[in-house]
C-alpha cells in the first residue's frame, strides 16, 4: 500500500514538473507568436487601433495561468512518441488562441471586468473610450474575432503534412462550433428555475470539454500519426468523465472553498445567477423556505457574505458538499479507469498522466 | 461606335443573365447548406436556443441580395474553365457565411435594428429578451462566432483535394482577418475630425475589398487550378482599383441619390457619424461656418432632412457631387483598364465580365 502510494506519489511529481515545462516553454513560444505577427498579418498601415488590438490580446494570452490544455496536448502526443512531431507546437499556439477569443468574447457576455488577475479585454476598452461604450464593445467584440481567426491560420502555418494539417483544422472548427453552442445552452441553462443534472453535463460538455480535453487529446495523437477514428470513442469518454469532474470540483469550491486558499470570496456563481451543479443540488435538495433564500439571492451582484454563509450552511445541512465530493471523485475515478485501459495501447508514462490527472483535480482546493 | 455600344449592351445583358443564374442556384444550394446542417454539426441535444440561433443564421443569409461575391467567384473559375471545378459550390458557401457573420458583429457593433429588409439577429434576439438586454447581446455575439467557424468548416467539406482546401482556407482565414482590422480602423476612422482620403482608401481596402472582391477572385481561380502567386498582383490592382469605384458610388448615392430610386432615406452616413467618402470631401471643400453645420449633424440620428438638404445644398456649391462622380468613374475606368489587360492570359467573356462590372457599378442608382 505505502509502496503504490509512493509510486503514485513520485508519478504526480514528474507529471508536474513536466507540466510546468510545457508552459515555460509554451510561454516563451507564445510571447514569440506575438512579436512575429506584425511581419505575418496584414494590417492596415495607418491605424493605430489594429496594433492597440494586437497588444491587448497579447496580453490576455500571456497572462496564461497553469496552460493544462497544452500539457493535455503534449501528454496526448507522448502516448504514442517521445519526439515531439511537426504540427504539435502550431496545435498548442491554436487551442490557446481559441481559448483567447472564448475568453475575450465571453467577458462581453458576462459583463466582466476582470480576467486572469488584470482588466478582461471589454473593460480595457471601455476604461480607453470612458464616454464610448459602443466603441468599446465594438472593439472588443472584434478583438475576439481577430483571436478567433488567428487560431485556424497559425495551424496553416505548421510545418507538417496537407493532410495533417487538415485534419487539425477539422478539430479545431469543430472544437470553436461546438463551443459556441455550449456557451448559447450556457446562457439558455440560467433561465431554467431548476436545470436538470442533464442539462449541466450537455452545458459542460459543449461549452468547456469538447474544446479543452477533447481537442486537445485529439490534436496530440493526431500530430504524433496515430488512427483518431481507432482512438475516438475512448478520448470522449475520457474527456467527458474528467470533464464533468473538474467542472463540479470548480463549483464546489465556488460555495464551499476557502476564500484564503482559492483567491476569491466564495459565491460568484450565486451572484452571477448561475446554476452550477452546486447551485443546482441545493436547489434541488432545500425546504421551499431554503430555496426562496437562494432564489432571491441568485443573480443578485449585491448579495451580502452572510446571505452567502447561510446558504452554504442550508447545503451543509442537506449534505450537498458531501453528495458533490463524492461525485467529483466518482467522476474521476471512472476518468481514471477509461486511461488505465489505454495501458495495452500506448506508453505507459503518458498512461500514467491520464490516469493521475483526474485524481489530482479533485482533491484541488483552489 | 454604335456597333461597340451594341456589342457592350449584349455583353452586359449576359453578364446580368449569368449573375442572376449564379444567385439562383446558389440561393437554393445555401438553403440545402442549411436543410443539412442539423445533421452534421454536433449541438447540444437538449438545447433549444442552440437550433433558434441556426435559424436566425438561416434567415438572414437566405436574405441574400444580389450575392455579387459569389458572381465574381464563378466568374474568376471561367477566366480559366467553362466547367465547373471541384471545391467552387463551398467556396461560394463559404465566402457568403463569412458575409453573414460580418453582419451579425456589424448590427451590434452600429447597433443597427434592420439588415436586408428584415431584423438584425442583435435586435430578433432584443425583441426576444426584452428584459434581457445582455443574453440578447450574448447570443447575438454567438450568433456571429457560429457563423465564422461554418464559413471555415464548410471548405474543409469540399470533394477537392487537399493542397487545394488549404489554400482556399489560407485566402478565406486571412480574408477574416484582414476584414477585422478594416472594421478596427473604420471604427478609429470617426474619431479623425478630419480623415484622409488615403484612411479612407484603407478603410475601404481592408473592410471590404479584401473579403468581398479579392477573397472571391483568388477562390475562384485556385478552384480552376490557376497559379494565384503569378496572377495576384493583377487581381489585387483591379480589387482596390474597383473596391473603391464602388464604395464611393455607396458613399454618394447615399447623399446625392433618389430616395425613390434608392428606396432609403439619404443622409444615413452622416446621422450615424461616418466619415465617408462624402462626407470627407464636404468638410474638406466646405467654409468654416458651413463645415459647423455638417459637423453639427455627423453622429445625430435626429437630424433633420431639412439639415441633410442644406449639407446636400452645401456640397453642390462645391462641386462635390461632380467631383465624387469623376472619382467614381476613374476609378471604375483603371479597373476596368486592368481587367482588359487579361486578355493574354484569360477567357474572353470572363474577361469582358470583370472590365463591365466596375462601369456598370459606376452607373449604378441604388
Amino acid at each position: 500500500m505505502s509502496t503504490t502510494n509512493h509510486a503514485q506519489r513520485t508519478a504526480a511529481a514528474a507529471a508536474r514538473e513536466r507540466i510546468a515545462g510545457y508552459r515555460h516553454r509554451f510561454d516563451a513560444r507564445f510571447e514569440a507568436y506575438f512579436d512575429s505577427l506584425a511581419g505575418h498579418l496584414d494590417t492596415p498601415p495607418l491605424s493605430r487601433f489594429t496594433p492597440r488590438c494586437l497588444h491587448l490580446l497579447r496580453d490576455l494570452s500571456l497572462r496564461g495561468g497553469k496552460r493544462l490544455r497544452v500539457a493535455l496536448l503534449y501528454e496526448a502526443a507522448r502516448l504514442v512518441t517521445d519526439e515531439e512531431p511537426p504540427g504539435l507546437e502550431e496545435a498548442a499556439l491554436s487551442i490557446e488562441l481559441l481559448q483567447t477569443h472564448g475568453l475575450v468574447h465571453d467577458d462581453i457576455i458576462d459583463d466582466s471586468p476582470v480576467r486572469r488577475g488584470g482588466p478582461s479585454t471589454y473593460y480595457a476598452y471601455r476604461r480607453e473610450f470612458p464616454g464610448e461604450p459602443r466603441t468599446a464593445l465594438g472593439l472588443a467584440v472584434l478583438a475576439g474575432d481577430l483571436a478567433a481567426f488567428l487560431s485556424m491560420q497559425v495551424l496553416l502555418e505548421a510545418g507538417a503534412p496537407a493532410a495533417l494539417k487538415q485534419a487539425m483544422l477539422e478539430v479545431q472548427l469543430r472544437a470553436g462550433a461546438e463551443t459556441v453552442a455550449g456557451q448559447i445552452t450556457d446562457l439558455e441553462r440560467d433561465f431554467e428555475p431548476l436545470p436538470s443534472e442533464d442539462l449541466l453535463h450537455t452545458v459542460c460538455e459543449y461549452k468547456t470539454t469538447r474544446y479543452s480535453i477533447l481537442a486537445p487529446l485529439r490534436l496530440g495523437l493526431l500530430a504524433a500519426g496515430e488512427d483518431l477514428a481507432a482512438h475516438d470513442e475512448r478520448l470522449r469518454r475520457y474527456a467527458t468523465l474528467a470533464g464533468i469532474s473538474g467542472q463540479m470540483r470548480d463549483d464546489y469550491l465556488d460555495l464551499f472553498g476557502d476564500e484564503h486558499t482559492t483567491g476569491k470570496s466564495p459565491g460568484s456563481d450565486i451572484r452571477s445567477g448561475r446554476r452550477s451543479y452546486a447551485v443546482r443540488a441545493v436547489l434541488a435538495a432545500a425546504t421551499s423556505p431554503e430555496r426562496a433564500v437562494l432564489e432571491s439571492a441568485l443573480g443578485d451582484p449585491g448579495c451580502t457574505d452572510a446571505t452567502i454563509d447561510r446558504i452554504r450552511g442550508i447545503a451543509r445541512d442537506h449534505g450537498v458538499d458531501d453528495e458533490l465530493r463524492t461525485a467529483v471523485r466518482r467522476y474521476a475515478e471512472d476518468a481514471a479507469a477509461e486511461a488505465s485501459s489505454w495501458r495495452p495501447h500506448w506508453q505507459p508514462e503518458a498512461v500514467s498522466f491520464f490516469e493521475g490527472l483526474p485524481l489530482w483535480n479533485a482533491q484541488r482546493t483552489k
